[in-house]
């Protein structure tokens, strides 16, 4: 069982457009230069975000991407179903009431306990999810970026804005 | 994100053996006939769980599959990881590190938070697939399954188990 990969992706994006000024959209095309990702697949990620809310373009010239919503406002449990869904990981096809010993549905009362013990775990994940938000992503980022990167992150981003802005 | 189908059969398959009378093997036809199950993709998974040190076969006439350790000694987590595999749901491919800002390796002293916070999530439902007992599932469903079902199963066991002793 694994999460698609665009979930990477699109932590990473949301992350880094919590980061940005505001009023300062960021492109698709730069936050797919930045991550070295394929725009057109990024695309797709981008598109999930944006309709669960998370994120929104903004139009024009000097359009991009921004956060739909304060940082702290915005939970991993949200990033994550919107990506990969807000379906339950196990599936329960009530095979207790197949085969040659199953009795009418009327009789089980309560969904299965194999079900429910599954659901329990799931549930634990989604609570830990819950409580970490964005923000929390961000102060985890800015704590471990090494200054390095952070230099070179503004640098580039003024010079890539910036040229954006001449074109 | 989903579990594979085969781990709801595997779940169940060991429910039920859990279930029967000390020293009464149950063959893979038997199981897969109680649950209505395809024999040759259910052998795969009862595989999987003999691999994982789960059930054992015993061989002979009489021969079938066997708990291999108590119930009480069975975790729901085990089950799921002879299934589905012992593998990270969130893998992280270090996207921060790619693109034009990204550094050398040396710098990034830690794992990226974004991948330790999925993990901590991971952690918390392992934790809680862990503290799930075989013999857990094998109470809840003693309590739901219904009389008129626990009925059949126990002649059907008997008709089908003492069938196979006069084959």
């Amino acid at each position: 069982m694994k999460h698609s990969e665009g979930l990477e992706w699109a932590i990473h994006s949301c992350a880094l457009l919590a980061m940005m000024p505001p009023g300062t959209p960021l492109p698709r095309r730069l936050l797919a230069e930045f991550f070295e990702l394929p725009e057109p697949y990024l695309a797709k990620q981008l598109q999930k975000l944006s309709q669960a809310g998370i994120v929104e373009t903004r139009r024009g010239p000097r359009g991009g991407y921004v956060l739909a919503r304060k940082p702290e406002d915005i939970t991993l449990l949200q990033m994550v179903e919107a990506i990969d869904g807000p379906d339950r990981h196990f599936v329960c096809t009530e095979i207790r009431r197949c085969g040659p010993t199953g009795v009418a549905g009327k009789h089980y009362t309560r969904p299965c306990g194999i079900a429910r013990s599954m659901w329990k775990a799931e549930a634990a994940w989604r609570k830990e999810l819950a409580a970490t938000s964005l923000a929390d992503i961000q102060h985890l980022g800015m704590a471990e970026t090494p200054p390095e990167q952070t230099a070179k992150a503004i640098a580039w981003f003024q010079a890539n804005l910036l040229q954006g802005e001449t074109e």
